[in-house]
């Protein structure tokens, strides 16, 4: 057991916690709580990934049989209570953490099976951890088939997003990307409309037809998308403010864009049964 | 200019700022930063409500201009920078700050002018701020006329709130009620019809007509409505979810729902114009 905060692996650990350059370097990220960490278990795709599992010591006393599968997948070593709740990201730690290699994602993921089917978010320069984990919880909720970040987005990594996604970041593919503007510029080569989200747009948003491949391109909370990127958009959709309200809650926009999508091929697919 | 934490305005500020019961006690929030401390000078609803302003000594010595307002306002006191950000609940404080006499509303100003065509948002136990503040700055650009919220909510004048409400805290009607059962019997009387945002709902969201007066009851983050509450909806509405998402975050459920009645109200508008 683990007792001493000065402990190498306890060091290691923190760092991969706070830092994202650090989690990059070694390519891993880290899962806390006995819930994310049992699906990792549980998924093939996942399972071999998990390099090694940290416990706190009353933890690994009282919960021995959930402990069990996870076991099988790594090598787990015991952190005194003190020394779990110092490498914790969390107020109440759950007591089990999980170093998990990433996973690398390629544009063909984001498309899904059915490229002609796409629906993809594009977030520009997101910065909240909150909003980040929120989107990719509502993506999948939504049927997105995937997410593309540009570079200077918060990491996905991040143990707050992490935390937020409630496990959707497991399932979701995404990409960062150097070149936004190239990137949108594949997806409409690809056949996807794209829509920038943009408080300027002429359109209202559920005027558009989302039933084939599209794209949402979404800007940064206070700034909005810079104009270049909204510019290689087809279309610039907006979304209809009552009061004085100035915009939307970026996680609330990209939340309402994809639930109209999913409300459109949800209707069109009712649509082709009764015929 | 007060130089002191010790002193007895800035320790009452620092409660006031941590402690929903000294708010609720003297009747007041604090508003921070220009922005809405600008919107409130300018209010007439609100301009009388301001009981004080303070201002840290670069802010004071910086924007003579943008203070006069405030100043013509209430009294102004100058508070030496580190006291200020002493006082502040933002890591980089913007330098001013006001005390304002909370507003009451009633059950009429939830339903606005026109009760056959209220859109309330009723939460139960919600706990998070960030996402309390969202649902107020959603509700208003998705033209809702009122929020009700049980006892056990989070206290909407926190700070956290205040602030990601983004001003809608300042324009949306709300009101605390004990009884939230009787509550919502209330708005069936009165009209309303009441949908409980429902994971085992027997109907999708957007096959239910929002056109006249209507709410939705959106329950707390981690469990949802409780049973008895969601049993006195009228009909019980489930968001589809694709992929293994179990359920939404509160604030983009509730998003989705009042954006569905701001989309059919304004279809519905479009329709009687064209007629």
């Amino acid at each position: 057991m683990i007792t001493s905060n000065a402990n190498s692996q306890v060091k290691d650990l923190v760092r991969l916690m706070r830092k994202s350059r650090a989690r990059n370097e070694a390519r891993v990220f880290l899962v806390e709580g006995p819930r994310m960490a049992g699906e990792l278990a549980r998924d093939p795709d996942w399972r071999g990934r998990i390099s090694k599992i940290y416990l706190s010591e009353s933890y690994a006393d009282r919960n021995k049989k959930e402990q069990e599968e996870l076991r099988r997948c790594a090598q787990a070593e015991i952190l005194a209570d003190p020394v779990f709740a110092h490498v914790s990201d969390t107020k109440t730690p759950q007591g089990i953490l999980a170093v998990v290699r990433q996973r690398e994602y390629t544009m063909n993921d984001i498309l899904g099976t059915d490229a002609a089917h796409a629906h993809v978010a594009v977030l520009e320069d997101l910065q909240d951890p909150g909003n980040l984990g929120t989107i990719f919880r509502t993506a999948e909720a939504a049927g997105a088939t995937g997410i593309i970040l540009s570079r200077d987005c918060v990491d996905v990594y991040n143990p707050k997003v992490v935390r937020s996604t409630m496990g959707a970041v497991l399932r979701m593919p995404f990409l960062y990307v150097e070149d936004l503007i190239g990137t949108i510029d594949e997806l409409k080569q690809t056949g996807l409309r794209v829509f920038a989200a943009d408080l300027s747009g002429d359109r209202t948003y559920d005027e558009e037809d989302y039933t084939s491949g599209c794209a949402f391109l979404i800007g940064n909370e206070g700034n909005g998308l810079r104009k270049e990127v909204a510019e290689c958009a087809d279309h610039r959709v907006v979304i209809p403010m009552h009061g004085e309200a100035e915009s939307l809650n970026a996680g609330v926009a990209a939340a309402v864009l994809m639930f109209e999508v999913s409300r459109q091929r949800r209707h069109q697919a009712d649509i082709s049964t009764e015929m």
